[in-house]
């Protein structure tokens, strides 16, 4: 099997429950979960299952030098905030854009972790029709969850308007989109965004052809 | 009139025939197709009418200093080639994908412009019910075009098979997709890409609702 780079794919070494407490530990170990998220969409890529990446890091370039016979070698440049989420694509006609974020909190995760343009951005997003929400790993709990941007804009907007900082985890909890851990996708979101475009439609009351 | 931003927006300081005569003018002083394009793309957001970016361009870091209270700092660093287009995005919920292009030929297109990861990427999106498409720019016609994915792919694939290396100027402009310069939007693709989901959808004889 290879990669449409043409790498060769190479399966995990362990199947099954062995696979399942490795993924799991994993977890604990602090993986990160960008990279579980970019081996998952390279899975999902490979199986054509959905075309999502991660978007790079905006970096502003100050300083370049061009040695002679070799490439482009940036000598000074830092780190921009990006105005938008970190990964975006398409799934079988949905234009998908999410946000993902990890917490060592247990009961609950703080706003703290987004910021104001990503809101913006995934609140005119799903203006255009586009389905936006977060992936949020609790590590301690060994946990992840779609949360959904109707739920998330609540949560922001009683912030701003003095309510509390955090979502409690519970309530994340409540909107029983959760994500499963496994080898390969290592994080299988899209079944997750499968139940939430299904919660979408049924809301709606109405098929969603426009 | 605000951008989501919180920047206030600047209108250009001519309208009307003088402003179309300077965007002309400003095409034949090769004004890069990138800036026209993250122009048009603001004022869409603005204007509420999509929500698309033009991608960071990757770059790999290989050397960061932290100097004492101040943010990191890029000490060595190279450009990468991106793995997919530059621009995606939602549009009245299409998912957009597209790569722009300018060529100072008058006569073809090299698509020596195009990577190949780039054409798989595309097709791997259209799959998916994505809208992908070239733009490009005739900078010494002062004319700009949409190219529908589905040209492009039988120009590469026939130059694969040995074909031309070069897509016919002639060919370019005759699906009929010319996209028009003005002030705001400064390339106006949005009414090309209507014209372009109109015609898929006639050629699928059937609505684009699943």
């Amino acid at each position: 099997m290879r990669y449409p780079n043409g790498k060769i794919y190479r399966a995990s070494p362990t199947q099954g429950a062995a696979a399942k407490a490795r993924a799991t530990r994993f977890g604990k170990r602090g993986m990160r979960l960008e990279e579980m998220l970019n081996a998952s969409n390279e899975w999902y890529r490979l199986k054509q299952q959905a075309v999502i990446h991660k978007k790079p890091t905006p970096i502003q370039v100050v300083g370049v030098d061009y040695p002679a016979r070799s490439k482009a070698r940036i000598t000074e440049a830092y780190y921009r905030q990006s105005s938008t989420t970190d990964y975006n694509g398409v799934y079988q006609g949905h234009y998908l854009d999410f946000e993902a974020k990890q917490t060592k909190q247990k009961t609950r995760f703080p706003l703290s972790n987004f910021h104001a343009h990503q809101i913006e951005h995934m609140a005119a997003c799903v203006k255009q029709g586009g389905i936006c929400f977060a992936i949020i790993l609790f590590s301690l709990h060994d946990e992840a969850y779609l949360y959904p941007f109707e739920a998330l804009i609540e949560d922001w907007e009683a912030f701003s308007r003095g309510g509390s900082a955090s979502i409690p985890y519970e309530r994340i909890k409540s909107q029983q989109l959760p994500i499963a851990f496994g080898v390969a996708p290592q994080l299988d979101y899209l079944k997750a965004v499968d139940r939430y475009i299904h919660l979408l439609n049924k809301n709606k009351g109405s098929e969603r052809c426009e």
